[in-house]
């Protein structure tokens, strides 16, 4: 680890914390992320030492607070601070003069009001004193693994009816970073992984950006061995040609997905007066994704979808999609959503037609299926049949990636085909996604099944076509740069350990 | 109601009802089926009579079984038939001689795997009788307000763990008609439907669509009281001039929502090899479908998405639309979606920024708020801001339509904002769509209860631009049609019911 990303990784994983503005009142910033690093540390997950600031107190929760972060007797790596704006410079002076290395400033009311003055005068501090700074007006870093937990919203809203529900949840440890310019977009982000059961890494907001910036942050995953891929919210890049740089070296390893707001003259105004983004260059961001292999999605569930493809299934050696179905009718919206993102879903060759012709004949498979691609199983399709097809497919080296349509409502469809197809899969490593609509218990149950075994499903035929299309776009981007057969390398190696 | 009109009818409303093929034996279709008429009756919400027909059976479910249809000593108006296809012309006969005026084939096995003959056959006879055909190779009909229900597919599973899940739920009653050429697809729209919240007013799967077509069934639904909108999902359309001519006539009444599939070359050949849908002509649909004022969706969520937003607010007078937000990045998000669909976000007028800059001053919501278009109130943003800002927009009258994005995240934001909104909601006849992002409890409950107070409420804010984006169409369509006013005096009483 070089000494630039040595002094990132005390965001995440600091030997020592002092959070300046920690308060007992409830429902402060100050007071949900003291308490955050406290029951963390209590229950063995938050490794390092910490530390409470704040004049008008001598302890919180039994840990003594200081008066000034120059007050603490021991070593503060990393300061967290929630105080007013205005208080900031003197903290940041403090911070320079007790030599913290990382400090987050979660407070707003800086550049994003117009108080760029006072911006710039935090930034100078940090600067001359060697200090990186995340921030202001940002959430701060989340860590599934190291227990550094900065987000301050509440865990539970008290409904009318008096019942306490769940309100912003922490997602499971799982392979997916997720770099936000926007917090609210983040908490967003946060909300609906939890839901899904999709698993992140870390997660980092960043604000207005005033130091540590997406490219740097970028660079920092780029070595974060829990990060398998990277979900990217922005709103502009100001470091261009940096950001160049770094994303190409970086999607060489590990894939990026970028949901880019502002795409149309509108949003671009509506940017411009939420974070100051300049207006109206759409176009370059297109084609900086393209050359640096960075997926664009194009809305907020392709986002997600995307990155969950890709943290569970190789990139597609080609851009070749076979369908297999039980439903004739959403396996036809498969194959639209597929051609109009560019993928292919051509007639099947004509040696796997004769498979399954064969099939056909001993009775393995219905005689009215329809085996040209899709090859639709109908509503008769058994366990074993899935199976059956999902191994021709496998074997058929003129197909890069299955979508595999195992809707549930059959009579004959057992949950077993679920595992019998990831049995399969497990033996090639084709990219494989899978779909089932609705919302009934089964529905679910089958989704999240095919999840926990590394298949990652989808609840419309689209989505999933879409999902399967990141995977086919980051394939071809990594032969284009040359380097898939190392990413498959090492995604083996990841998948097996 | 006219005498073809009233002869559909039976299909949703039969005075009596056989089922051939009813049997004793678990899971069969002809079991499930007579099961689901015999409870409706039990239960008081199926009315008819039903009988049973099978020549091997006294009895089933205590009810007396007929060796034919013939047989039965009552008329009878509605035969079910689900014996296997060979059989169908006998029992056909039988329904000639029995004068049954409707008759709906479940039972597969005709055109769709090639036996042509046969599907010639059957409706032969039908035209000769004058009897109504559904079918063959469908779902047939579920009406949530009649106890009509030929859904035979297991309504639970029996998963490996032992468990016992709903696999097909039926929907609640609503506005909403679904109209399937594909019975899988009409089954996961069920599925997702339910859970969703979403009530239906009628379903029918019309299958290979030998005699009653989608062009017949949408003008039946024109006269139906209990259907609001019309979701229909076709493969191909057979009867393009009739088509053409009742679709127009439907949609100056109540919205329809097309999802057609075979939309690229190669789904139109999966279709053609599923339904025989003639393949290529995709472009001509989109013109019918804009000629005669029906929303085309883009997708599968899209579909279900225009549909909620249509039964539960009046179409737009025009494409302007105001966004109120507590997060900047999501609301960018929805500007973005709103442009690429065709809608306008414009910087709000001069009056109504000075009201907001006003209700800055009066610190009424915060000073740095921006509101040029969207209004965000940012993470400050209380239950109070919420509605007072959302009655500026709905008194400005170049906004046509609002886009609600209370994202729950924020501490100070209560539940009670919903209730606020939906107040101010009602005492116009402008749309408003709202959105919350994310999958806890809180997220669940939010969108839930907006639906619930007649304001749809979407997951992503992309899916909320899209569903304004059909009431703003469908309003463009209604205003070129001349008849926005009449639909909108409608849409007033029934709202007031």
């Amino acid at each position: 680890m070089d000494s630039a990303i040595r002094q990132l990784h005390g965001f995440f994983s600091p030997r020592s914390v002092a959070i300046v503005g920690a308060t007992k009142k409830i429902n402060k910033a100050g007071h949900v992320i003291f308490k955050n690093f406290v029951e963390n540390k209590r229950r063995g997950v938050f490794k390092g030492e910490v530390f409470a600031v704040n004049p008008n107190e001598k302890s919180i929760f039994e840990v003594p607070s200081y008066p000034s972060l120059k007050d603490i007797p021991a070593n503060v790596e990393l300061a967290v601070i929630v105080v007013p704006a205005s208080v900031v410079p003197i903290v940041m002076k403090d911070a320079a003069a007790k030599k913290v290395k990382d400090v987050v400033i979660i407070s707003s009311g800086f550049g994003e009001i117009g108080n760029h003055e006072l911006e710039r005068q935090v930034i100078s501090i940090a600067k001359k004193a060697g200090i990186r700074l995340l921030g202001p007006n940002c959430l701060g870093v989340y860590d599934t693994r190291t227990g550094v937990d900065m987000l301050f919203l509440p865990e539970t809203k008290i409904l009318t009816t008096g019942d306490e529900v769940v309100a912003t949840p922490r997602p499971i440890p799982g392979d997916i970073a997720i770099v936000t310019q926007s917090g609210a977009f983040g908490v967003s982000a946060l909300d609906y992984l939890t839901g899904r059961q999709i698993g992140i890494s870390k997660f980092v907001s960043f604000g207005n950006k005033s130091d540590v910036s997406e490219t740097e942050m970028l660079g920092y995953l780029l070595h974060d061995e829990e990060t398998k891929v990277i979900l990217l919210y922005v709103e502009d890049i100001k470091s261009g040609r940096e950001f160049l740089k770094t994303a190409a070296q970086v999607t060489m390893k590990k894939p990026i997905v970028a949901l880019k707001a502002g795409r149309t003259e509108a949003g671009a105004r509506a940017a411009a007066s939420h974070t100051g983004a300049i207006a109206g260059q759409d176009k370059i961001y297109d084609t900086v994704f393209e050359q640096t292999g960075i997926i664009r999605a194009r809305d907020m569930e392709e986002f997600f979808d995307a990155g969950k493809a890709l943290a569970m299934q190789p990139p597609a050696a080609g851009n070749s999609v076979g369908i297999i179905t039980d439903a004739g009718g959403p396996g036809i919206l498969a194959v639209d959503e597929c051609e109009l993102k560019g993928l292919v879903v051509k007639r099947f060759s004509d040696q796997t037609i004769r498979r399954f012709e064969k099939m056909k004949e001993e009775g393995k498979i219905p005689k009215f299926a329809t085996n040209l691609n899709p090859v639709d199983i109908t509503g008769s399709g058994t366990s074993e049949m899935f199976e059956l097809v999902t191994e021709v497919l496998y074997e058929d080296p003129e197909i890069c990636g299955i979508i595999m349509l195992g809707l549930h409502h059959t009579p004959a469809l057992q949950e077993d085909y679920i595992d019998r197809v990831a049995r399969v899969a497990n033996k090639y490593d084709k990219p494989i996604v899978a779909c089932d609509i609705g919302e009934t218990e089964m529905a679910l149950h089958t989704r999240s099944r095919f999840d926990r075994l590394g298949i990652p499903a989808y609840s419309s035929p689209e989505d999933a076509a879409r999902a399967m299309s990141a995977l086919v776009k980051y394939g071809q981007y990594l032969q284009r740069a040359g380097c898939f057969a190392e990413y498959m390398r090492e995604f083996a190696k990841s998948k097996h350990k």
